[in-house]
């Protein structure tokens, strides 16, 4: 689709252009072009929802990924989303269009895979739609939540002088991913069987996402699904701030640096721009970072990993990536790269499904 | 798909493994199998949830329907799930997997269609997923609404000596189809383009379905989808009782006797199983029959037409479709079919994704 106009706009323009279609007015929507739609419901109370449909041949190949683990991903992939606001998933919907390949023995385990996931999470399906589809296996989820309306965190309110974080280490979907595609990885060597499993098994954020929603200090919250270059763009967009990454601080795991080795990959490109981590990217108040590390390690047994900071848009730069620059829906910004400190330049955007 | 197991078990038969492989009791959860799913909010008030997935080459021919009025038809089929169970619309979600033949052009005139629908019913776009989709083109819509918990209609409702009605005619939409499929209508004729349109512009009964939700005489409704047949079906089975249905009642309108006519159709077929007219079926209490009648008239300004009776179920019937005969879910239930009040043999089923 070299010539298709979607390919110039990318996802966040034809967003901007729906929006315009309908002519709304967006400031009282809360959530539009975030995570998850936010709709306040009396009290501090509100409800978050967020839809992802997953289509063969562009979101999954149907014989790279087993049932139950297909299972798992689609529902991980909204869990993802309700954390990265902040809030505590409860309801699943599944709407499934189902080819031959999809028979009743291969969906039995799909039901199992998703049905694990659900249960850890205290999540329960409770309707959609079964139909069929002719050539590609079609799958739409659906998952409602809830989040105290004080306590939502947004892609939006990121500050200058932030602190910017990590829920874990990125690049092994992505690493996962191209030992996939490339159809020669070794089930025996563990360390690729755990990218291929990060790829096809993403543990979505839910505690950490609870847990972070309910800290002050927490600003801006966003799950790193299309690449942190990118996501950090949606952050950086949305608040209108400069998002400064140093790339050595990236966490980077021995399973990615041992196969990149091995295949001669760049881990710090698979890290920034590959995408389906579904870690959770933050900013938090400066003053609080080192109590909100220490916590973060006790409550929920694992680290926060520094990544950067926010900083003020150049006077100069009037808006960054035009086709997010909707008025009362996305204003300007931009990512920059650090090595050791020192500003280079690194072009890596992250996935987008009309430009890529 | 001839030796595809589903193809022996059925849409509904499906939705029967899907609860057994979630093992969950059902008997707490509403709606589950009926239109929408009813979630319970304090007070009397309840949200609807309803979802429908629409594939190209299952739902729809992308080359046979104009984007407005498949814009118009998504959410129009969502929407009358959401009447069915007299219930107000309020929100929607729209996921999207565009293919390159759905430009931006394209977009913009479906989002047209839908966005007309969507003012009128006064229902607003709250968010959803925009990706690509390699063969066919994939709208899963999402819409929520609220009703008051005791005025919710549902499948399992109708009684022993309920009187039958539809909210309009049946089979023009069937009729439409045909004329689209057959590739022979004549754009000239105002009745063949009049079915055509019924079948790609479905006009769902909000209006009716609201008004009906508030009449404590009625008591089972359903939108009317898969055709009256198969609808009915699910009505007597989720009720346990016998849905007895007085063929030469069926509502046909001029335009489909006309064009019936002239093309040999036979037209109790098409109001029988067809499906996609989307109006409204329903039980009502007999003494509330009459007055029912006169205030549908005058409130909506439309007619209700009388289609039948329900009735005991004979002893001797164990349970109606098996499939349909999941424990808390689906009880047994038939379908009969009279003509000027003597019993025959009609064997005509509805339309099922999974057995057509």
């Amino acid at each position: 689709m070299s010539d298709h106009p979607l390919k110039q706009i990318g996802e966040f323009g034809l967003i901007g252009r729906i929006q315009s279609w309908f002519n709304e007015e967006t400031s009282d929507l809360l959530g539009i072009g975030d995570d998850c739609t936010v709709i306040p419901r009396g009290d501090d109370e509100c409800d978050l929802v967020t839809t992802d449909l997953l289509i063969e041949g562009t979101h999954f190949l149907f014989d790279k990924i087993t049932p139950e683990d297909l299972g798992h991903k689609s529902l991980a992939v909204n869990l993802s989303d309700i954390a990265a606001m902040g809030g505590q998933p409860k309801h699943v919907w599944l709407a499934i269009g189902l080819t031959d390949r999809a028979d009743l023995p291969w969906l039995e385990r799909f039901f199992n895979g998703m049905n694990k996931l659900a249960r850890k999470h205290h999540v329960r399906l409770m309707g959609g739609d079964t139909t069929r589809s002719q050539k590609h296996l079609v799958i739409n989820i659906m998952v409602s939540g809830t989040a105290a309306a004080s306590q939502v965190k947004f892609r939006s309110s990121a500050r200058p002088g932030d602190v910017l974080f990590v829920t874990g280490t990125l690049g092994n979907s992505g690493g996962g991913l191209q030992l996939l595609l490339g159809n020669h990885h070794n089930t025996e060597d563990p360390a690729e069987r755990n990218l291929i499993r990060a790829h096809n098994r993403p543990d979505p954020a839910v505690n950490a996402g609870l847990w972070l929603g309910i800290q002050p200090g927490v600003h801006a919250l966003i799950d790193l699904s299309d690449g942190i270059s990118s996501d950090a763009g949606h952050v950086a967009n949305r608040s209108g701030v400069t998002i400064a990454l140093e790339l050595t601080d990236l966490p980077i795991g021995a399973d990615l640096r041992k196969v990149a080795l091995k295949h001669g990959w760049d881990p710090v490109q698979l890290a920034c721009s590959a995408g389906e981590d579904y870690v959770l990217f933050g900013s938090c108040d400066p003053d609080a970072w080192e109590s909100l590390r220490v916590s973060y390690r006790k409550e929920i047994g694992a680290e926060l990993h520094r990544v950067g900071d926010v900083r003020d848009r150049p006077e100069t730069d009037a808006g960054g990536d035009p086709s997010e620059s909707k008025p009362g829906l996305l204003s300007g910004g931009q990512v920059s790269y650090l090595k050791n400190g020192t500003p280079i330049d690194f072009n890596k955007h992250g996935f987008d499904h009309f430009k890529s």
